[in-house]
């Protein structure tokens, strides 16, 4: 069993980010770099083609990473700014908090669009995206989430772009928590635009997030981006002008990234890191229905990334009280999300490990003692697991 | 003469940022703090408050500090984005890259403006706006930069904002280099927005920049704003809501941030950091005249914070190689800017201090003995100076 050397007394961080990071992470953060400087555009120039090769595209292929200051919301909006033409129209498909939020910045950025919801526990109906899609032939890009962080739901990424391309419709795929942590085919999925940040599967610090694209697809709109600050175009241009970010771009956060990425690759890439993640999950969720909590989603929809678990009935559970204790002791975990149930969630992304995860579970056990609430199923299993192996490891 | 305490071998950076921190800066990015915590909340909580502080504002005086993740370019973004309503138009004041920047920002959101450009070495014609003013009552907000970085310019933001106020327009102010290094009186400048970032004189680090202004002016076009991530109505909101973040914040860049306003007040607050980069500034120019280098500003339009210097003539002189031969040494300078002039940069805040500016000033001269050119003043002093005495002690 790897253990933690984070070389803090930090609280362990079970949420979907900003995460626990490495020490190493952390100490690359202890240097100011001039950002234009060449040394550091070379580091700029590395950390992008690194960013490709965990996708597994390449430059040389025609794919650009381009990175933009701010959260992912920034990256999200940044495509929507500059990729979709005058003209153009999108459809989302929303079964959680962060569809919903691709709605809120069309709106604002004036874009026409169209929303899919399915409920936060079930995947997207493709038969009303292929309708869609097919009666308004006006519609050019089709938006999706990967793993809605709302309840952990992981989307069908490869059906859905399948159904965009068959109506020439570009993807735009916000894989905030999943890249990295989980295998993408760009080909398979027809993924045209990625969004993700650092402080992910990728486990560095946030500050930064990135778009991988095609460089024509990033560049065909040029004329027409609607921000300065989110113009992607402008942003690649610059890459390719001189190597440079054109705004003072968050230095620290990104020597943390690339110190980051050479620990991702030094673990073993995308399978090991998925490896962890599963096992990591797969020992959260085992512990936690012995405890008596049950997960929000049927493991048929559910990711190894985040978990949604339903609160227990009875008034001896308040969450306030349960993260306070939680928090006591070290770990941090993470509210609900969901419009529609009462849950919290735990994250096991991460320099997260299985000593780690066994650790939360203790604690858990331990506060659940002290409040008095039920250690009895409180909500029947959404399918019958009868141990670890039923636990999936898909996503 | 204090000496700096940054205790790593990092170059030293002359730059107008990212800058040269303190080692307890960066040291307090050695912690991974969750972002919905309520401690890591309260955090934030006391630095929008000291961001107030420093420029002598209040909540309680019905001012607000909004932060927004990003570089400084967000934060002056987000303002037109969030601030000008429909209909709204935006006189521009420019006399460098940054009023320049202005115009292309409002070009993207569809906001109408004027320009009105003076020289890179001249200050805004004020007849002129006044004139803009009174023959176009349609315009809503007066925008210019406090420091323009292009040359070090300080532009005569008492003035403005007098003739922006006499007629009913909002006076939106770029003080990302300026901030917390000179004194700005908001209520004599007439002050309705201002713009700076963490990492210049507040001596954090790149990442997160912020808007000052009164609560009511940030919601008062909450219902028009054109972006979400830029949205700083909708930021204010969550800030008030639960004291987050909207979305994930680069928390590490926040707890030097915090850090960074501790040594700030430690130091003795804005005067105290004025008369250091005054006293920086005047060894440096002092030492680059002994050289032969002029500065590109007479003193009167000079501020204590960056300062751009003309190329010598002559073959001898080729910026690469002089820029890399103090690069090996130990200092990054930065290029110029200027579009009708040959003009490098050196800058003088961050965490720098006399002894500083004289190992540079000694490097300086080393690698003009090394590369041959000349000693001798190439182009004519702006003004006549006659010693350290004739230095302006001005912004």
């Amino acid at each position: 069993m790897k253990s933690r050397e984070t070389n803090t007394k930090d609280k362990l961080l079970f949420t979907p980010g900003p995460l626990t990071t490495s020490a190493t992470v952390k100490q690359a953060m202890l240097h100011d770099a001039g950002s234009w400087h060449f040394d550091f555009a070379e580091r700029v120039h590395w950390i992008r083609n690194q960013l490709l090769a965990v996708a597994e595209l390449s430059q040389a292929a025609g794919w650009e990473a381009v990175l933009l200051q701010g959260s992912g919301t920034n990256g999200v909006e940044s495509v929507f700014a500059t990729c979709v033409p005058p003209g153009g129209k999108v459809c989302v498909l929303a079964n959680g908090a962060y569809g919903e939020r691709m709605t809120q910045m069309l709106r604002l950025l004036q874009i026409p669009f169209s929303v899919l919801r399915s409920n936060e526990n079930e995947l997207p109906d493709l038969a009303l995206l292929e309708r869609t899609l097919s009666t308004d032939p006006s519609f050019t890009h089709v938006a999706a989430v990967h793993c809605e962080t709302t309840t952990g739901l992981v989307n069908p990424i490869a059906q859905i772009g399948a159904v965009a391309h068959r109506h020439a419709c570009q993807f735009i795929l916000d894989a905030m928590s999943s890249f990295g942590g989980v295998p993408i085919n760009f080909e398979s999925a027809g993924i045209d635009f990625l969004v993700s940040s650092a402080n992910k599967c990728l486990e560095g610090v946030p500050g930064v997030c990135f778009v991988l694209g095609r460089r024509e697809a990033f560049l065909a709109n040029e004329k027409h981006a609607r921000s300065l600050s989110l113009n992607l175009a402008d942003q690649l241009r610059g890459f390719e002008r001189n190597g440079q970010f054109r705004f003072t771009p968050p230095t620290h956060v990104l020597l943390a990234l690339e110190q980051a990425l050479r620990e991702f690759w030094a673990e073993g890439g995308v399978p090991a890191r998925h490896r962890r993640y599963q096992l990591n999950h797969a020992v959260l969720v085992e512990g936690m229905q012995r405890l008596g909590f049950q997960p929000y989603l049927p493991p048929s929809l559910q990711s190894c990334l985040i978990t949604a678990f339903h609160y227990p009935t009875g008034p001896q559970f308040q969450f306030p009280e349960f993260y306070r204790r939680l928090s006591d002791q070290g770990f941090i975990i993470y509210p609900g999300k969901l419009s529609a149930a009462e849950t919290f969630r735990i994250g096991n992304i991460g320099h997260l490990f299985e000593v780690d995860i066994r650790a939360l579970l203790k604690a858990i056990g331990d506060v659940q003692h002290e409040l008095g609430f039920g250690s009895e199923p409180d909500h029947p299993p959404a399918e019958t697991i009868g141990g670890l192996h039923a636990i999936p490891l898909i996503l």
